[in-house]
């Protein structure tokens, strides 16, 4: 079976966003067997979309099509369809049905607009949007069955996950399926990981592995392909691969579900009842950001101090005056006081703490760019390290920052319940 | 001029990794004045290596191609752009010496395997690597001239500056220059934009539009395609399509020079030479990790107390316990007293607060998931106010209720620079 997929926007062409899409839809269709022969992108030009439906219908058998599908007046992919499947444009009650009770459900007011929207190839099939305005549809065009979803990525995975794969899976009597064992490794380079599972492919083929660096963060897959009635077997062979995968990064996986440091860190606190506090500087409240991420996470995290100024470090945490004229703002006596400060401020069994220069401005020979010390204090202690990295990227250090102070306190929660 | 972007390889197909390089390769076209009219993307596979490269050669001017050009078994850029160009390869002498420069450079053992890299089309020219193994290429095929260069990013951008750069230049005498000006508009959704701006096409032909949901942002483009020696008649005209589009717009326009909500916030305080703090409960930090993602944002921003629990709010911002007691946490109430108590706490000129419900759990009948009460304080009074919103997706409400946040801060910080 051949796949291609369409990717349709200006906005691409002319590099403003990278696409993004693609790659996700190339990932789910790799979950259902399917490989991805070919990816085209074109602009919001009537001609070229037409003409790529057209070459794709000769080419392939199934085609995902993204962007192109709002109200504005450069959306016109549903009109492109039409034309490359010799088809006209009618309004489709049932997608103008849907849309209406997504305007009603928001309280927004619909506008004649919108309408448009709803204008879609007669001879095709409409796709519900649960989480925006622009219907989707499907259509058969010369043998190739095309997919066309909206580019808002969250709108477009949403379509995808509950209803183009399903009829996907229905309409191509798809057989096989894949195993996929995730893992979460920090502290490692991506050809590091590599280096250390290098031995993989000869032990466990056909078993694959996957990398994907999700900076500071490396991702490990186990990808099995196997046939529906070999379940049980596959299961076993990559139960083997999983302990041989974990021996080798050792203490460096964070997770061995795919799960997030934040995940992680909230799972540890959640199961032995403590909660959180954080004071941050450098890190600007990215800490607390990632933590609140997870829903629940009120559970346990009670109070973060993003104390930007010396008067707020004293005035919030209490940190000693004597402290930040004699050691300044970058260092771990700092960080430790903020951290105990936090702690007691919001009465939390653990805090965290970081300060340090994320850039681009504000190093110095002493204190340079990249340098951060991170605090931990817990109920009848309080520590702190200094780090050094060499990012010239104010967004990596942060992120560097942010995931070192999370792996400290996660490595101490893990060695507490051990103990326990 | 047509030009297209094909790149290759099976991580790309496998959503293992986003293409990155055909972004950057486009905005880079961008500045010359060519615009890309397609991006293809195929793995590594000869057939459709070579298929791709005689379709694009009968279609296009320019095709800039990446990936490919390694010494492994993958690598089959260079063979397949020889059979497209009906050629051979044959080991290219001067590609041998710089990649033999390289190694000794670095202190790596030259290999047999590396050998394979220096292999060329006949009919091509060589382009260095200054960054790794591979050599690029360029060549002209039926009338289009294409460029091979390596997949890994730095070593393309690399190449692509420093040497395809100045080829294309030089070659193609490029006379046609692209105008580009970016508004950032909040408070409107897609469609309305489009429709406010529905007459455009009609009167400031041919200058297009583009558009781009950035939620909750949406991001308005005038695009003015022109040939150099018209320069100035271009940025007159776009002066006024300019000047309609901001009428139209409103005070919905955050900025007309494409800055965000927090570079704009940032801008406005360092203007007035004004500080800020931040009360953070339900946007968890991540109005703070917006602002402190500009740099020098610690010249203007002091302190954010992200209070996740109610003792956090009473300890740290002096919300009173009565308040918390007789109105709850979600409440205006508590939301000015947050921000008056940051305010204070920081020694901040101004303040802003959110407290509400991002959901998923948490909502009730009085208070549903959504609900959100902003605070903003300021030298001399404190207000608040309540908002309503219904997207079912905690990360949508924190990103709507931040912003929102930050936008009563901008329109009075606006109001404020008007009056003095």
């Amino acid at each position: 079976m051949i796949a291609h997929i369409l990717s349709t926007g200006d906005e691409v062409l002319l590099g403003d966003i990278v696409d993004t899409n693609a790659a996700f839809l190339c990932s789910q269709l790799k979950t259902l067997g399917i490989h991805v022969q070919k990816i085209t992108v074109v602009g919001d030009d009537i001609n070229a979309i037409a003409g790529s439906i057209g070459d794709i219908a000769q080419a392939a058998d199934i085609c995902l099509v993204t962007g192109g599908l709002g109200p504005t007046r450069d959306d016109l992919t549903a009109l492109a369809c039409a034309r490359a499947a010799r088809d006209h444009l009618q309004l489709n009650t049932s997608a103008l049905e849907s849309m209406k009770a997504y305007f009603d459900r928001r309280g927004f007011v619909y506008t004649r607009e919108n309408e448009k929207q709803a204008m879609l190839p007669s001879g095709s099939c409409p796709l519900q949007n649960e989480n925006g305005t622009a219907p989707g549809f499907y259509m058969d065009i010369d043998h190739c069955l095309f997919f066309f979803m909206p580019g808002v990525p969250f709108e477009m995975k949403m379509m995808f996950e509950r209803q183009v794969k399903p009829i996907l899976a229905d309409k191509f009597k798809i057989d096989a399926q894949i195993l996929i064992e995730r893992f979460t490794v920090f502290g490692l380079s991506e050809s590091k990981v590599g280096a250390l599972l290098a031995g993989f492919d000869k032990q466990f083929s056909p078993m694959r592995l996957g990398f994907r660096a999700n900076f500071p963060v490396i991702e490990v897959k186990i990808i099995l392909t196997h046939f529906v009635e070999k379940r049980k077997q596959a299961e076993s062979e990559m139960a083997s691969a999983r302990k041989w995968v974990s021996g080798q990064l050792g203490d460096k996986v964070v997770s061995d579900q795919g799960c997030s440091m934040v995940e992680v860190v909230g799972q540890l606190l959640t199961r032995q009842n403590l909660t959180l506090a954080i004071a941050e500087s450098c890190t600007g409240g990215l800490i607390s950001t990632m933590i609140t991420d997870v829903a629940g996470s009120s559970e346990y995290f009670l109070f973060s101090g993003v104390t930007y100024s010396n008067a707020a470090k004293m005035a919030v945490l209490n940190v000693a005056e004597q402290t930040l004229v004699q050691y300044g703002a970058v260092h771990e006596k700092t960080a430790r006081e903020m951290a105990v400060g936090a702690r007691l401020k919001a009465g939390a069994d653990f805090a965290i703490s970081t300060t340090g220069i994320a850039g681009p401005g504000g190093g110095s020979l002493d204190k340079p760019v990249g340098m951060v010390c991170i605090g931990l204090a817990g109920p009848s202690f309080s520590t702190s390290k200094t780090c050094q990295f060499s990012f010239d990227d104010r967004d990596k250090n942060k992120k560097m920052f942010a995931m070192m102070a999370l792996e400290q306190l996660r490595r101490h929660l893990v060695g507490l319940a051990k103990t326990s």
